[in-house]
């Protein structure tokens, strides 16, 4: 059962020139795309396979590639910061996100989480996904239909601290500016020992909402960072790249513990 | 379909005391496991629900915790240096690791990446890891029953380097101390657009494999590396914690392309 | 007037058998020095140009070597947590450190910095260090005197939150738990323009003595941290140390700025 | 003796206005000087106590300071990378700079580490700093005037690959593109025990520099890399800054052996 690995009417591809110059855009027969290096006709990119490369008008080689998830969250519109992939890969890692999880998450934002998420808990597991600003439900959904993970994706205008009216769930993320806010709402959407994550740019933001977490009956906390530095390799000059990101945010995990006549 | 989140007989379970303090074992009735701060017996945990705590007998409290894969990677035995979770995660949101994805490997190692990557693609996706020692498949066989994975993964004994037999792999993950050996027969096994990942400790190893993939018809090639602090979050207190990993090993990523009369 | 490089009686030498065996002594006639690998007598030591090697009596080949004021400062008697090489030579280059500066410092601690400051004002600049805690300051003498710096510092066991009466500094150095207490005794210590510079393990104590040194009219205000990779140089396995210290401290500097009537 | 710490005519002084805006400029009478932010005349500055502050011609307020040696580099002319002061400040921590020592350098570049060398050693110490290209040479003459340590620097139009024709050194400095030639050299310019430092950016440069380090009997070898991150300290949002530099260039330490019988 080989899929096919041609480019399709509609599929949406990356016309690769090189790290910094490549473009997420939809194969629409009969139209073309114009670079600065020279343009291309779909008409002539639909039905090649991918991996293929094509020249354009100005002669230039560009290859044809289909996106990775990362691909489309990081192409993808956005007001907010995004969560960066790094950390995506990350939270992935330690909350154990896999096919069949139930995930709830607080807030929406731009989506970039929420479709990472959702790519790896399906085709059986679901993400509910909670924000409270309708612009951002907006962007959300634009960018989550891009990804084609409408199905495995309900998204929610309502407060989550007010309470989620979710049970059970495996995974809980957060990311708002006031984590802290979201603890008890996330334990009470948590199964016992489900697994939270926590997205803050700030010291004092990890600070407080690890508080909150010991408060609240979480155990095994904990807070890291990751640094991601690029590596150029060239013969004889193989070196970190001179430019990098200094700080994205700090994650937080925790898992829910039951109370006891203790606690 | 709310799935029973209680302990099965059989099942493996987390006892969790502290963060450096937790086991993960098998629950099995009539026996009971010993640690340093008292006695638990496992019949008094089959039947408690996930989060729950217990008292040893020595009136100390540990909590009962669902394993995430992660835990079983992380806890599992191995004959060489573990692939880290920082690295599992980012080889995970860079190839697009995700449900129904065809995966090559060499070589399978004590199969704690080949567990990470079959934990994403199943059910409709497949691990092929190929290992050239008869030991290390002995473990990583091991290994991967503890992780219940085994319809997800088959184990090669043979040299990946004579070629996979295999043809239209979505990703290749390299873990070898030579992976330069191996660009042209993970090219070869790949489809077009197909993303390889490498793992490799030094600079040298990078700059080897860097210049191979160029040779080898790859393109979008990077490399860089996952740097992990843990951040110490205590009231008024914050810091980074004071000992870090410094190095486990740089990834190198890049896509298929397909060979035209050019090249 | 090329001063002889040779050992003499009473000097402070380094026996060096490798990056973790080396031992910071003094030559003593007469006396011989055990180590794990044989015995040396100084008797065959005085006398031998630095650099020189000599076999132990179970034949163990070591190198003689003259202290920098860095060894002295790591091989040093010490009650807390040490200033870290890496931190003194930024806060050397930040703060201007060189001949002829007048330096103010709360607290001793054990030295390690007030030494370093000192090594490099002598001989027209001082060290004036300000310490509550008797027991430091007695450590410090100790330390002090194997630098032979005692002509460039003066110690003084008064509280600096009560002011240092001393006017005119160059370089003001802050390394207590509270940083913010002295902001104001150290703007009265130093000159127009002069700076300030704070080590702070917390992220909370930045925050605090960022804040106080805004309010007490300082201006150029800047954290930093510095973080140090050991390279692991070999041929063909060149990679960065596995192992590293996760963190120090945070380096705050400021300069002073007059107050006007608008202040 | 306390040296008057006002402005005089023909100093250069730093005009502050934040950390991004501010200027190395020499205080000259009748004239002026120009920002985005109004004008301000000499006249009016000299004679002002360093710290003070000024209003522009539309009323901006401004800072006057005293430069560091560590601004002048800064701010100085180059044809090349600089040394960054993070890697100045190691480099003076780990070789000992200091009053009296006397030190070696190859290639001059535009002279940021030889001022910053002499500046610590002065005024009984000296750089005798060697360099091939006649416009490096230049450069660097123009930034030691602006220094004032014309005194404390002889700059050689030599190649030290050919023989430095000095002996006794206590600190030798390397930087230039193929370190590994200028180190035998240095060996022979040092005295017993003296601390050579070298400078480099990639890689492959620092295996072949250690290699060869090893071959002509240096001892204590040491390879590190210093990464700085900023932090920005505000009221309840303190947190790493978000763009760094990602490298500058690796250090290399080791200390000269004398050669014996069995070498």
């Amino acid at each position: 059962m080989q899929v096919t690995n041609n480019v399709k009417e509609g599929d949406h591809i990356i016309i690769f020139l090189n790290k910094r110059k490549n473009w997420l855009v939809k194969a629409e027969q009969g139209k073309s795309f114009h670079t600065h290096r020279g343009l291309l006709n779909f008409d002539s990119i639909i039905g090649l396979e991918y991996g293929s490369s094509i020249s354009t008008s100005l002669g230039e080689r560009m290859w044809i590639l289909k996106p990775t998830m990362y691909d489309i969250i990081l192409k993808s519109r956005r007001l907010t910061q995004i969560v960066y992939p790094k950390d995506l890969g990350t939270i992935a890692a330690w909350t154990g996100l896999s096919p069949g999880k139930i995930v709830v998450e607080s807030g929406t934002g731009s989506g970039a989480l929420t479709i990472f998420a959702a790519n790896l808990v399906r085709p059986t597991g679901h993400v509910y996904s909670f924000e409270i600003r309708p612009e951002f439900i907006k962007i959300a959904e634009k960018n989550i239909a891009l990804s084609g993970l409408q199905d495995t994706i309900t998204l929610k205008l309502t407060d989550a601290k007010e309470g989620l009216g979710i049970t059970g769930a495996d995974i809980a993320l957060i990311d708002v500016g006031d984590p802290w806010t979201l603890v008890q709402p996330m334990w009470n959407a948590l199964k016992g020992g489900g697994i939270v994550a926590a997205i803050s740019p700030t010291m004092n933001q990890v600070e407080k909402l690890s508080n909150e977490l010991l408060d609240c009956n979480f155990v095994d906390t904990e807070t890291l960072e990751i640094i991601l530095r690029n590596i150029e390799a060239r013969s004889g000059k193989t070196r970190p790249a001179m430019r990098m990101i200094g700080h994205t945010a700090y994650l937080t995990f925790a898992r829910k513990a039951l109370k006891t006549d203790k606690d």
